[in-house]
């Protein structure tokens, strides 16, 4: 049933299925931001276990509510950023090409989420993970070859970049 | 391979296969919100046109500058609203039973994309129709029988609504 | 006083009293996101009760610290939403015939803040309460029959429903 | 019927007949806020007014979007401040007291609305002037004298300062 | 090295070395928005302070995880005001003129992030300071007389105001 | 002044004169979003030449008034991310060791404003060549090597890239 909708909707209204552009806006779509956000979920975990549980005082109850407003933070800008180069960006050619894409992305929702909802530092490199293969597949319809490297901050987990 | 990427998430972090429940957030998911924000979409392309071109007063500049934005606004609002109920509402479970979810959702934001890059009525419209189907299967995923009414403003659509 | 204010202005500035109409941008006024707003906050002060109070670790200080954050938002959303149709809105004509709008929107406004500085499930009834009764005389000034109903979703407070 | 709302809420849940005191969050009540927002308003019709009518270059239309969008965004803000001293310091004893408030507020409501739909010089001068009023009560309140001066910038209309 | 970047860009595009005035957007520049943003940080660690530590029950928690959210709200907003004034208004000129801007401004940014990461009261105390040091050298490069007094609200310290 | 300023400062607050490590919230400090909206500026204006000026139909006039916004937006969050690392990051033994910081910083605030004001491509690229400068010291203070590479979209202008 998807590819009749889609059939349909390219008759009405005349999708392009021509090569990746940029969406008006722009939007210089890039995976980056998406792939930061995710890292600094994974480090806020990491700051959350230093600081450790139970700390009474001000000053680290303090510390312990910033950490988890971050996260929450930047989870959510990971799924924002996927989302958008997902829905804008993605044409029906790309998903002919890589029919793994729509499953992909709703994973990286449901792991956004859980990175939210739990302080699970498995779950946050597991969103780093399905991010960094979200970003391969993006480069791969832009023609342009990737490589990994660890990120230059901590924690130095790897990212997925475009090899310039 | 959406099938095999599911699979192995499953394993690892143990989705609930449970019936449709609240992420916390809470959230109380309800598609309302999305389907009026794209029902005012077609509403400020109506103003567009009433207005109509080439007024060069101060007052229509502004006018038109203030419909643009709004239509900006609301675009993007359904579009996130849409994204929130299929990315932390929608479980494997429910993507068995309506298969056709991906690639409505991924419709709903190309829609909105072209919603924002043009003035066309027709696309509006047709955002709207394509919300309306997906608030139907999200009620259906909820056991709540829905029916059909005219929204009670202009522009005066067809909306969903759960049969309360 | 207040009826000295409002007649000169209106000589001055031509206030429409016209029956009901859209502000442009037009809004589409609908007080069912304040509801639903004022719902979930309802919803998270049951979350935070089913936590419970002293819960040390750090997975619950994370769940805590999210709940107290989506209250303090949808409070506000709601607030700001019946604010919107109170002030963009509702127009002196509507005023005469139901002269207990200020007030009733002042007191969903105190409430809104009590909502945000106490966890108490009350209050937070009171405060859909007092929006369903600003629903019932929203939709009296379109001319639009109202119905009560159980929301769809938890916790299934009564709604004030268009009757459509 | 206002003051029958207004009395069984209060017997229900304590509102404190105390003098003005801070909302936690404190919030530090200031009108001054929404007095620098209204002016901008006021600035941002001249400078549409400087600019005219009818400049077909990229430049000037950049200019006069620039001009609409910052008209909307502190026309909103000036709405914003005063709702939340209004509906958050504001208390029955001060109602008391002031009983032109509610109509007031709503009337900046109204005027704010009406700066943004129009570039009418004088709506906006008279929201200015509202706001100054709504000031002047608000200091009175707290017991703090008030004086008028010219603001110290363009453009520079009196405004109501606290007399320190 | 500064004085060459700013000489070289001061002759390609032509920075105008006239007497301050209004960046368009105006922003009619006024440091008073910082100054009881910074009044306000230091307001929510004296509420914090005055919860005290160690409070189990769900109110205490809720109190406490509201105090730090508006502490970094208004820790940022005073940061982002005093660079919209240092960035957009300050000019070459006034650089020249009083050249400890740059390292002031610098400090203030530090002080911020001291203030949000920690709940010390002395932090934020200086944070106000650095921002009333910073507002009377903006007033003196407007031309405009300065007088010191208590804010009108706690904590009522010192706050530099222009003398109109 | 500003070194007597510092080291009052210093002794009192202790600030670390140790290497750049991360505030907390960490902040994973990246130039990178801050160049990549400088380039979406760019291309912005590069959109705005291409549509022409003077177009009168609604669609032409709808997709301006979209870049002028986006122009805005973009050129907004890049002095927004370099504020971000220059306030919070930029520690007093980096200003020793590059003392331009402060005047380069305030010059990419200069041009972002331009970028706002105009729709001088030559301001933009400027713009994104300040912010590459800026990048260039923010890896050398972490001992990170660069290298400089076309961005792999339109426009394809040189950024600087941490060489991983």
């Amino acid at each position: 049933m998807i590819y009749k909708v889609v059939e349909t909707l390219d008759k009405t209204f005349g999708f392009e299925r021509a090569k990746a552009h940029c969406d008006v806006p722009c939007g210089i779509f890039d995976p980056i931001s998406a792939q930061i956000a995710a890292l600094t979920v994974v480090r806020m975990i990491d700051l959350m276990n230093d600081l450790g549980a139970g700390q009474q005082d001000l000053a680290s109850q303090n510390s312990l509510s910033r950490y988890v407003a971050v996260k929450e933070e930047h989870a959510e800008k990971a799924k924002h950023e996927v989302r958008v180069i997902w829905g804008d960006y993605i044409k029906p050619n790309h998903l002919e090409e890589y029919p793994e894409l729509h499953g992909l992305t709703h994973q990286i929702m449901q792991l956004g989420s859980k990175c939210r909802q739990t302080v699970d530092r498995e779950t946050a490199v597991e969103f780093v993970a399905a991010i960094n293969q979200f970003a391969e597949i993006f480069w791969k319809t832009k023609g342009v070859a990737t490589k990994r490297a660890k990120a230059p901050y901590a924690p130095a987990l790897e990212l997925v970049y475009p090899d310039l």
